[in-house]
């Protein structure tokens, strides 16, 4: 069962817009049990249009497209799918009426535009859109199901949770596809990969395993294919745990994809709270646990002391201790990170004093010189790290990190 | 002058990456006068990579290929790039010698995977790359120029910028291409498109404006393209004065792109410090201003007082004010924003509080609400606003929000 996504407009290629629709329509064929062969983003352009349908045609069993439904006039995609398929537009009486209820509820007049997307090519199954006035559109040919949607996120989800997903998996009782991820963190990717080499190596034609590297952490993708989904599950776990038994120390979850959440599920299930004293992140802890819902039940506050004067007057810290040890110092993060625990009155609490760059670094102290601790009632706990990047990339490799080190300590109590 | 982009990488077509590389590579391309072509995302397959090479082929003047140039098994990149240009890898001593600079700056033994990453093709022209250890490579074969960086976002930045952007600049110098962006925040892209429809429409053939909107944030952009650069300049120039004058009230900046870096030079100008008190942002205004160099000038730091006990402990909230009015409130966000400039010493402080979902939202404050204030020593004001998206939209919404206010104020004294 082979798949190819087309996703149709100019801003996709200039890139003004990310195409997160087409990694959406991967992920969910994917688990679908489709193999994604490719994807192809193009100009809202009949010429190209047509070379990208013709190139897909027969290869895979299903082509979805999305793009160029809309009412404007740089919309074309419908003309130019009459000219692949033969076929020609006809007033479709139940669009029609679907988009007069819908403009009537959102109490906009009816134009022209709005009329002629009721027009769909003759040749094709209508897929009705609950979220906007595009319907979706069906084709068979050469061997081939064509799929084409708009390209507006959240009308494209609704066609494909409503009829082209149930009817897909109707009509193709397909082979599995399992994917299995296990996050790890604190060896770099050629490290990991040499540690991994036998076990990859052993490994059977139908499991490959990917490494996924982002600011520190690596995400090691299994991936199985198979005929019995019961049976592929069962052997695919079974390399997930050789995998585990080889790198114990260094794998933080096989559920969650970040720190931040991790985090948040081993304070809920304790029923702690946590805050944070940051330096050199500038807050970027506090706002990566603030973007999971619900944070507000583990998540205090922070802290960020970004000049010594602010690490003393709220942190406690000992302006002497800055003088003599520098604010990038294992005592001042210790400091900082008691201090905001007894501030914020909180289980634990987590601090960063480091140096982001691209000013500030010396020989002693180079860019991407990074302290952490974590403080909780049992104790703190402080590891140095020096890192070499951009100082975004250092924001986000410091901000790993550290969360890192709480995740263990709570772990540890 | 046209140009093709391949990402290879099966974690783009399953979805479990957004290919965000090829997005900024569109930009950069496209704002460099070429015309993107396509795009295409394949395995990291053998036959699947010789493929599409050959189709681009000939076609194209540019193909840039990231992806699959990593340490691992699965990178198979450089291998089958050899195959398609009938060369072999050899190692490069420069290359090697890099790496090696590297691993000892970051204090990680070499190893064999490391070592392989020195071995290019003997039929390109190698780019250093000084944020990684996989270098580009640079091929030319039937009048097109293929490019192959690593997949990792920063390395491919880095190598873009150091060589491949220059090279191409050198190279194709035919026409003159100027982009001039205006950033705009206070209308949606609907009513803005409305409001400069004339001009849109009386704007002459070589001059083109897009609409690129960010979180509240729409960035205009007019690109002119034409034989003399001097004379294009003064011609775009022109329109960019015609422009301001129809929306002059919602044009922040001619210069800078958000509204971190537009603040940090007001400040900076000014002498003057800021520091931050939030709640819904969790952070993240702080986080955004300390992504700017140098920002340790202007910007103190910030309390992120995600319960109510630090808003009342730390910034001197009222807890009965508080209670009748609840967090989400201006007299609670105007408390936050005079607390936080009391206790961090600044010249200006901003506040936040809101609702940023998906739970907390009632019928009188919906999850969307938000109430931000600026303090200085002339006064505080706040704004209420209202809107509606996810978690992390509403979060990055409520931020641009916080940081006009304080643009805003800072401007007016």
């Amino acid at each position: 069962m082979k798949a190819q996504i087309i996703t149709i407009g100019d801003e996709l290629l200039i890139g003004q817009t990310i195409d997160t629709n087409s990694a959406w329509i991967g992920a969910e064929l994917s688990m679908a049990g489709f193999d994604i062969q490719r994807k192809t983003s193009i100009h809202d352009n009949r010429s190209d249009i047509l070379k990208a349908l013709s190139e897909a045609a027969g290869k895979a069993d299903v082509i979805i497209i999305t793009g160029g439904l809309g009412p404007t006039s740089d919309d074309i995609t419908r003309q130019t799918l009459c000219e692949f398929f033969g076929t020609k537009l006809v007033l479709n009486r139940e669009v029609l009426e679907m988009i007069e209820k819908m403009m009537l509820r959102r109490k906009i007049p009816m134009n022209e535009n709005n009329r002629k997307q009721a027009e769909v090519p003759e040749a094709c199954k209508v897929l009705k859109n609950r979220a906007g006035t595009a319907p979706g559109l069906w084709f068979e040919k050469d061997k081939s199901i064509f799929i084409s949607m708009p390209g507006v996120p959240y009308e494209m989800k609704t066609i494909m949770a409503d009829h082209v997903l149930p009817r897909l998996m109707k009509r193709f009782r397909s082979q599995a596809i399992i994917h299995k991820n296990i996050m790890t963190y604190g060896l770099p990717e050629a490290r990991l990969a040499e540690m991994l080499k036998e076990f990859e190596a052993a490994l059977p034609e139908n499991i490959r395993l990917a490494y996924l590297p982002s600011f520190g952490v690596i995400k090691l993708r299994l991936t199985g294919t198979g005929k019995d989904r019961e049976i592929l599950k069962k052997q695919v776990e079974e390399h997930v745990r050789n995998l585990s038994s080889i790198i114990p120390d260094l794998i933080f979850s096989e559920k969650e994809d970040t720190f931040e959440s991790v985090l948040g599920l081993l304070l809920l299930e304790r029923k702690e709270t946590m805050c944070t004293a940051e330096s050199c992140t500038g807050g970027n802890i506090a706002h990566l646990i603030t973007t999971i819902p619900g944070s507000s039940y583990y998540f205090k506050g922070s802290v960020v002391a970004y000049s010594n004067a602010v690490k003393e007057k709220l942190l406690g810290v000992d302006g002497k201790i800055i003088e003599e040890e520098g604010a990038v110092s294992e005592p001042v993060v210790r400091a900082m990170a008691e201090g905001a625990r007894r501030l914020l009155n909180t289980d634990y609490a987590l601090a960063t004093s480091g140096i982001a760059g691209p000013e500030g670094g010396t020989d002693e102290k180079p860019v991407g010189t990074l302290w952490i601790a974590a403080a909780s009632a049992n104790g703190t706990y402080s590891e140095q790290y020096t890192y070499g990047g951009d100082r975004i990339t250092n924001i986000m490799r410091f901000s790993n990190a550290a969360m890192n080190l709480l995740r263990k300590q709570i772990i540890k109590e």
